[in-house]
């Protein structure tokens, strides 16, 4: 019997969650089984109010469906509504499953982080429990690669590649004088610091930056910070700092020069100004030419420079999600699974939502050596992430986004 | 006779100079009248150390000067030495003209910015006065797009596009909750609005970002500004707003936060915060969600995003530099002259360096209508200098760069 897909993002954007998306919709159009393709917008937040559009209509040509894979961001919009266990709030459930019913949806994907995956995880009981027969299937992404039971998550390759894309260059670009200086990188990682620690795959060329990194996962100690800055800057006339803005110090609080006591939707805390910090401490402890740079929003939507290793794979859990739910799975997310890193080979699987909801994957510390480099083990693991470019399509000489509405 | 060539950079880096210094080695290469040709270190200040490299024994295949020509900053490194008038500090003037003799130079190039004109039209002076026999050419730089008598400046198209590229994609970010936001925009331009004004070109497929601009020519006011952004929110959500740094109030003192009361050697004050000011300004006059991203040294350096066209110019101006110090013109500057938009044609034309030195071209601001857009003119202007993209060459999936020493 054939039935609709609905699929919505949710979560933070990055730039290859609608490559994910651009899945979905190739694979759903390849379907017998499936009807309309219809987008959520704004995700659970907008379904609840009915704002679903017809992708099958807008979006349905190989050139529409490569133009969306390399569009920043969410084309469906997204939310942070986090959606409570439905034994506690029953109606909202309810309301969601009628809306599921009236656009006779059979299939629903949501493609998110670990708090979506928690969504994912509540509407599979809620529609096992009630005897709905619907396939509810998780797709990963997150720049934080903090992901459990996915070998690492769709979005932080091509976040990766920015980075360090942009370390290179502004190691270029301090390098100019003949002055002793010291540059601050502040990357996005509240918990997580992966996407920091991976940036040391920049001196997989031959350069020195970054001469340091601090990460959350590594007590903070402004003595320690004081020392390696002023012993690299015996060896090294301009050095590059990498910090993620969530470092923390020694009793758990984060090394912040503002106060971060404001709180999200989930409990998290907004951060920022953790460069700021760094600098303040090499104002007042060094004295040297300081700057700080905040890589902000552009880190997680930068479409001009993507891996095309992230896009393609991005776009395939789309694919496969779609596909186990064809056959039949549900409660599932979409996940990646290295099969060998030389040739770098990867295959997508189905794991078990609830497994990965709700939990963060901490970067392994040891995979930074004592002199801020990466270990063979951590460097096979980023390197092939950021593999291949992706020539967009232009206009006017910029890129050609793929808007819906 | 055949003498030998010295080419060196100064100023501020951009991602196109090292362009120009593969156009001067490119038709260096293939000149008989040219010997050797050397690359000064750190500009005048390496120059008169002696530090010179070997540039025809380290950059001669069409692979080295393609990989330079696409290498951010400047591979020769910088300066910031203010040279005095020979006449008053005949010492260095007698010193540098002594290195030029023991390495027998006779065509001295340097790559700059209004400062380094200067520089040769003193050192060109000098020459004339004291009947030494050297060409000494200007080939200019700048992403401010400041300097006279020439369209427009190798490294300010390149810069267009990122700064382009980063809003579009920015304005993707913020546009994905369902929720009021302001987002600023803090590029580069002390006095000069150029980079700032251009960035309207981002609207050229259809977005509104940037939908408010702010320049260092139009004085700004707390009032209006805080009216045109209330106003911009009633009829969208997210509100994009690009700032040059150097905004001044109608008294002329800088619109920024902090004290802006560090100069540098040429006496240009140390800037930074305007973004900063103007979420200070929203958050307590307006209230909604606000966020400022400094640009920084990434639209000067982000060579994972060049214009074709810039870097192809920049190129020419090199070469062509190279060809006028041939046919023995001396104190002048390579400039680039438009011949038309449609199809956009340029040419390479010399121009006395003593008029371009030490002044600045103010971006027209009737070029901006009132509501913030581009005038046909303006459009006109800008929107060739951003037209076609470079595949740099890639190593490890990180751009390989072009390194000396």
């Amino acid at each position: 019997m054939v039935k609709n897909l609905l699929v919505a993002q949710s979560g933070g954007p990055t730039v290859a969650i609608n490559s994910s998306l651009a899945g979905v919709i190739k694979k759903a159009l390849s379907c017998d089984e499936i009807g309309t393709i219809y987008g959520g917008l704004n995700g659970i937040e907008g379904i609840l109010q009915k704002k679903l559009v017809d992708l099958s209509a807008i979006c349905n040509t190989e050139e529409d469906i490569f133009k969306l894979s390399c569009t920043p961001s969410m084309a469906l919009g997204s939310c942070r509504l986090k959606m409570k266990n439905y034994k506690e709030t029953p109606e909202i459930y309810q309301n969601l499953f009628d809306i599921f019913k009236e656009f006779n949806i059979g299939y629903f994907l949501y493609i998110g982080g670990n708090d979506s995956m928690d969504t994912v995880a509540q509407v599979s009981d809620y529609a096992f429990e009630h005897n709905f027969d619907i396939k509810v299937v998780g797709v990963p992404k997150t720049i934080d690669n903090d992901l459990i039971m996915t070998d690492h998550t769709p979005g932080f390759g091509s976040a990766m590649k920015y980075i360090a894309s942009s370390i290179a260059e502004v190691a270029c670009d301090t390098a100019v004088y003949d002055k002793q200086s010291v540059t601050i990188i502040e990357i996005m990682g509240r918990d997580a610091g992966w996407l920091t620690a991976s940036s040391a795959i920049t001196r997989v060329n031959g350069g020195f930056a970054p001469h340091l990194i601090y990460i959350p996962e590594i007590p903070f100690s402004r003595g320690t910070f004081v020392e390696e800055v002023k012993e690299t800057l015996k060896s090294h006339q301009t050095v590059i700092i990498a910090t993620s803005e969530g470092i923390k110090q020694e009793d758990g609080t984060y090394a912040t020069a503002g106060e971060s006591t404001k709180t999200d939707a989930f409990g998290h805390v907004a951060l920022g100004g953790a460069g700021k910090y760094l600098e303040k401490i090499i104002h007042e402890d060094i004295g040297c030419k300081v700057r700080s740079i905040e890589l902000s929003t552009l880190q997680r939507s930068a479409s001009h420079s993507l891996s095309k290793t992230d896009i393609d794979e991005a776009m395939e859990v789309g694919f496969h999600g779609v596909e186990f739910a064809i056959k039949g799975e549900t409660g599932i997310m979409a996940s990646i699974k290295r099969v060998s890193n030389s040739p770098y080979e990867t295959k997508i699987v189905s794991v078990p939502v609830k497994d990965v909801a709700n939990k963060v994957k901490a970067f392994p510390s040891d995979w930074l050596n004592a002199d801020h480099s990466l270990t063979a083990q951590g460097m096979d693991y980023f390197l092939p992430l950021i593999q291949g470019e992706i020539a967009t399509p232009q206009k006017n000489g910029i890129q050609d986004f793929f808007v819906i509405k």
